[in-house]
């Protein structure tokens, strides 16, 4: 790993990111294959992503199934695990789903939370003070324990889901006003604030506090709503698409990887827009197969490709036209 | 109208499109409002947006309801109205509709065809030798009649539906055989080659001939596949909705349009993305009141303002980052 400690990158060495969220098997079924249980949850695919950029710890739980091959699957990309809580006698939380022919819907068969029902975070003094927090998706009540348990964060970003909105939507609200950017899928945001569109639920969401938000969009890609502007970037396009379990966690761990790397600078315009572009190479690679099969494999040199074609795909160069009154 | 015959645009001059559609009275309902009785069809949200780019025929049925104050809206746009076929003692297509809250599900209340139901496109020589043809959504045999009577074209596209794929797939793959380009709702893509992914779907169509798919998106938008590349675009970023009914023919219009405008180049790279940029900014305008409404009093800087927009939120500067292997 090892950044070399010369110039601006000294100060960037000791940039970290932590990520609280679910550790799980998931068991998965597509149009293109299966597989019975694979490594997986929010917090996994988030710190996969954004060990490419800076370095991450894991808070979340797992049980005695939870082995040094899972283990190492995190180690391997330099993740910090320390803070991955072992609950002796439990299980790791298991979710199982099934995806539609073209992957856009997808049905949950099973959802066993084991030790993730009893999920207390706790931080080591190392967690504490990262600079930059992902609370992923667990019970907003927690997320805001957590963060207020890191004080020193220059920047915290959260995801949520539906379930929340419809079960705990004020303690979800009282989250979001504690945090810096909100990562939601689009129709979340419309369902949470009750707005019909993607502009004025963002809009009404940054009221509460957050100054960056990020709607997810699936195969559509991703919207980034800030006080400087709008910014839209697509899904990278595929061919074929095997798994878009963790999708969204990946691209998160992209962004908000990108991001962290950049943390000594104010995250705003350019740098943003580049930490989507990353997120969402990322996320590319991800739902090409299952889990974190591809993943764990991936290079530094194929994510800045995609990014560079990412570029390509969205660019067009206006040109003046003579239009008809 | 008339644009002045010197340089360039003497050669512009002579372009013009064809458009073969639907002419109609809506009934839409939206949680914004609703209009009882409102002028549309493909070929008139085609016509009026293309209007700002070139000459245009529309080819279509009207009843003996459909008066002096619906041929104004299209001949205030310069839009030539000479081959709008009125059928005596018949009544126009009326269709009307409902949208859901967020404006992403419509239902169809009432379909009456009338003169619709038994419309056998008649072009005059004018509208045969159009340089640029529109085949809007119409029976795919009929499509095919027109397209054999137009043998001078340069370019010409069509759209279809998934009325057509579920009971006239073998005709409507016919008529594809014989265009340039195919615009079609995405969802209608992959229903029609049975391909989970908009890639691999648009390249099953571009085997059978088309070299241009769009593949339109609505609220996420539109995608261009070529043989040069592809090209994504977001829908141009709305705070308030009013009625997405026409939005994908207004885009079809500005689309078509700005190619006709083109049409001594050849339709490929930056052309085609300008295009689609053109044709997103009118359909932004298109939605944001009922019907024609807003595009009857839209400008051409008020255009060209959206399209500058467009490249602004969809413009990232990437820089190069020092990733971790």
């Amino acid at each position: 790993m090892g950044r070399e400690d010369t110039g601006p990158l000294r100060f960037r060495a000791v940039m970290s990111v932590t990520v609280v969220g679910s550790i799980a098997f998931d068991a998965v079924k597509t149009p293109f294959g299966e597989r019975e249980r694979m490594l997986g949850g929010s917090a996994v695919h988030f710190a996969l992503a954004a060990s490419f950029f800076d370095d991450v710890r894991v808070v979340g739980p797992v049980g005695d199934d939870f082995g040094e091959e899972e283990y190492e699957v995190l180690r391997s990309r330099g993740v910090e695990t320390a803070d991955i809580e072992h609950v002796p006698g439990g299980k790791t939380f298991f979710w199982a789903g099934e995806y539609g022919w073209n992957l856009n819907d997808r049905e949950t068969l099973d959802t066993q939370l084991n030790v993730f029902g009893e999920f207390q975070p706790k931080l080591s003094d190392e967690s504490r003070s990262a600079d930059v927090l992902f609370l992923a998706n667990i019970q907003p009540d927690l997320q805001r324990e957590v963060r207020e348990q890191c004080a020193e964060a220059r920047f915290v970003a959260m995801d949520s889901m539906n379930l929340w909105i419809d079960t705990a939507k004020d303690s979800l609200i009282e989250t979001i006003k504690g945090v810096d950017c909100l990562m939601l899928n689009d129709d979340e945001l419309r369902m949470l604030t009750g707005r019909p569109t993607l502009l004025s639920a963002a809009h009404e969401v940054m009221a509460l506090g957050p100054k960056v938000i990020v709607a997810k969009q699936g195969e559509y890609g991703a919207a980034l709503v800030t006080e400087d502007g709008l910014f839209f970037l697509p899904a990278y396009p595929l061919e074929i698409v095997l798994d878009p379990t963790g999708a969204g966690d990946s691209f998160a761990g992209g962004f908000i990887g990108y991001i962290a790397a950049h943390a000594h600078d104010e995250p705003a315009g350019q740098l943003l827009r580049r930490a989507m572009a990353y997120g969402t190479a990322i996320a590319s690679f991800n739902v090409e197969e299952f889990g974190t099969e591809r993943v764990q494999r991936l290079t530094r040199e194929e994510i800045v490709d995609r990014v560079d074609e990412l570029q390509r795909v969205t660019h067009f160069e206006n040109a003046p036209i003579e239009l008809r009154a």
